[in-house]
């Protein structure tokens, strides 16, 4: 159902982006009809990502997830920082982080809780989730907050080029050791491991060529898409920040969002919490730094430094998170509460 | 034997306040008397909410406890926000969440552990109400006041306004949670949660007549105490700070301290950490935000928004709970560490 | 073999210390001759200790440690503070809790999870130990940083020797708890504590002599070497804060580092944690707050405020050692993590 409604859109929207950018309709308008685009666009590179990774088994899909899996961010983020709009672009990634935790996370918590009385998921999982989250927010983007506050510019972006190395080579380096050293070491005792054989939806071939179609697409909408930022800002009164945050991080976040609840309501809650903090670390670990390592290329570098409300709303997040996740059992009540941080945070953006 | 004190100075201290209030005795001396009287008083509210809690069972005692749990201290801050005494309102808030975990969950596990080598409560409770700390704390009281800062007053009202409605909204949805739908969902296996059938101390009748008048009187007492602070201030070189934040935060909770004690050394150490963390989280969830609500019928409103070193000293002391009662296991050394946390803060507010 | 090493150093190293000393020899030569020099002393003051505590039972070895663990970097530091260097002090003490939970945990983590696929430990030392970590370092550091801003200096100083007095407080009573009261009491089902029975190295009369000798010689060394830090530090271009944070605090732990690391790589990570963290919290919970009140002695008293960037810094550490330590079982990612976080925050030292 879904699907078809996302078909549908696509069949519309691209065209429709096309056209209207090419004869300058109203930005308010095309701002609407470039987000649902993209949103749809999403879902089919999403589905392509996923029956590749199935072909090609957990190690290299794994690596393709982490490749794809925010790719429309990536996309979106590298036109911004090419029209110098460095703020939005840390700004999108505060949103990706605490959209990712605490709506997609508390969605999912919520939804799956009204069916089920509590819902597992891997606890060692959860625990090596916490652990990363903690040292990408905690210290890797708290860390070039607080010291570039004594620093020189030059130094300042030489210490996030160093941050953003380490955040990378670690983020390798957990890969390595959850498909590679220590797969399957870590599983529970009386865990349902054994889930229905996965087939791929498409061939290697078909999704090969939507991968690249939909990427295609997506990059030339969302450059598109960037030049509408100011304009619709200023006839809803929303900054930047809120922009970057709120609207940004859904729009490049809106399909993973549907698939997380969907798992969690279908009791699959390894895979809905996967989806909410492996992306996030996706966003932290892998996105963040690259995207400070290709801005070096821009005319304007963007440091690893977040303003200090995004940064605190980070922290806050992370550490609710954490809390709530850490002993792999959820429940409605968990939900609704990384929905209220999620709300609250919001609130804050909005007024800012 | 405790009850006899109280008593006693109940019969005391009413006509004593009454008199002196009107008679204009040394503001120094009546400082002492009401501080005393409200105490006496607020264990009579604390054992009348007690038999109606019992009577009208689990779920009725529960809104009941949230009602008038932290009575006395409402009540107070509503005759401070009167008098315009926001600094006040707010250090008391503080001091009450303070004194709560670190005083009363401190002395609780100290006393306790003295006398029992470890002691021991439901691991379910202690991490659903850590999830609740974090929230209230470090969510729901640090994202107004860092984001306050680069707002105009008014949207600092409004953000206030809007945390307010998700903390009673989320504290409504805890009591939600635990009465109803996860009754009994979290219990731990060879806990023995049989204790013996509790009789209710009074009559409903009586409960309900005793509730009333102590309440009258706390209210009546309050605000001549209120009226005292500002000399009290001045004669002992006491800033409005550390009067809101230990002493009245003392005064308010003082009741609640001795029960939470005695359970700990009778070994009920779920009732005892209930007391302490579970009133941290009305003052936190419910108290607070009210308060917030309740300031807009006055000439100033209170924002949500803490000093810094307010919220430093929750924030350590919420982490410091959290870490050492998260396992559900106390001894007396983890009680004196929660102590030695009391007393840094307690200077800290002294000299500041 | 790293006892042979250490012994042609200290033969060398301790006479040439002397000479050079006297003959004014280069201050950049000497200073790589003092730390080598003072690395192997403190190598044999470790290897004295341990004699002395396998004799005297765990209750005096435990206070032996406490007092010699930490008296190499005592040492400097009483010599820092007299050459009126409380910056480097505080730097130091910063250093030394970053590199012991980092450097030593991260590298002993890191090593020992490459011969073992999973390493674990006692975890409810692993719990006790995060508590003592967020109490001195999110409590007793947090607190005099935020609340001395808003201090006269001398209530800054008041502040900081009732800090301290709490702090050696509590290290006291951990010991009565773990050595006393509570021996025993926290141990693991199946956890293998029946190490080999251990055999003093030397006699104690030799040990005796040994420790007083070598103590004796790093106390001499040490006022050689803090003499050459204006000059080391002009010449590489190294801030104050960077030879306090990095080098000093390599220097003054470098035989423990070895040490853990190496008790990691024999898989007795009960061992490995106790040098990594409990050698932080004999720093932060001894070492620190009896340098304050030796201070108070000297010219410059040292308050225990740290700036904002250590502050943040040791907070980023403890928070990320707590959450990958408190499961008690570890991994080289785990390791690899912590090494990422030293890297980090070294960069931003260097830099800034």
């Amino acid at each position: 159902m879904i699907n078809k409604v996302f078909l549908i859109i696509t069949i519309i929207g691209v065209p429709l982006s096309v056209i209207g950018h090419l004869l300058h309709f109203s930005p308010l308008v095309m701002f609407g009809v470039y987000c649902l685009t993209i949103i749809a666009l999403a879902s089919y590179m999403g589905r392509a990502t996923e029956s590749l990774a199935i072909v090609t088994g957990p190690r290299i899909g794994g690596l393709l997830n982490a490749t794809f899996g925010n790719a429309v961010e990536l996309i979106i983020s590298i036109f911004s920082l090419k029209a110098g709009l460095v703020t939005i672009v840390l700004a999108s990634l505060t949103g990706s982080v605490l959209g990712n935790l605490l709506l997609v996370g508390g969605l999912s918590f919520f939804v799956g809780g009204l069916k089920f009385k509590r819902q597992t998921f891997n606890v060692y999982d959860a625990r090596h989730n916490s652990g990363l989250l903690v040292f990408s927010v905690m210290v890797a983007f708290v860390i070039p907050e607080v010291f570039s506050k004594g620093m020189s510019e030059q130094n300042a972006i030489s210490l996030s080029i160093g941050t953003s190395i380490i955040l990378i080579f670690l983020y390798l380096a957990a890969l390595l050791f959850r498909l590679v050293t220590h797969r399957g070491v870590y599983t529970q005792e009386g865990q349902n491991v054994a889930h229905e054989e996965e087939t791929a939806e498409w061939t290697t071939k078909r999704a090969f060529v939507i991968l690249a179609l939909a990427t295609i697409a997506v990059a030339y909408i969302s450059e598109s898409l960037v030049e509408t930022f100011k304009i619709v800002g200023e006839s809803f009164g929303w900054s930047e920040l809120f922009i970057g945050v709120i609207i940004v991080a859904i729009v490049g976040n809106a399909a993973e969002h549907i698939s997380a609840v969907i798992m969690a309501y279908k009791n699959r809650m390894d895979v809905a919490v996967e989806i909410a903090i492996g992306s996030t670390l996706q966003v932290a670990m892998f996105v963040a730094p690259v995207l400070v390592l290709l801005s070096l290329l821009f005319q304007e570098s963007m440091p690893l430094v977040f303003s200090y409300p995004e940064l605190i709303a980070m922290f806050s997040a992370v550490f609710l998170t954490v809390i709530v996740s850490n002993d792999g059992d959820t429940n409605w009540f968990e939900g609704a509460m990384l929905l209220g941080a999620y709300v609250i945070i919001g609130i804050g953006f909005y007024l800012f």
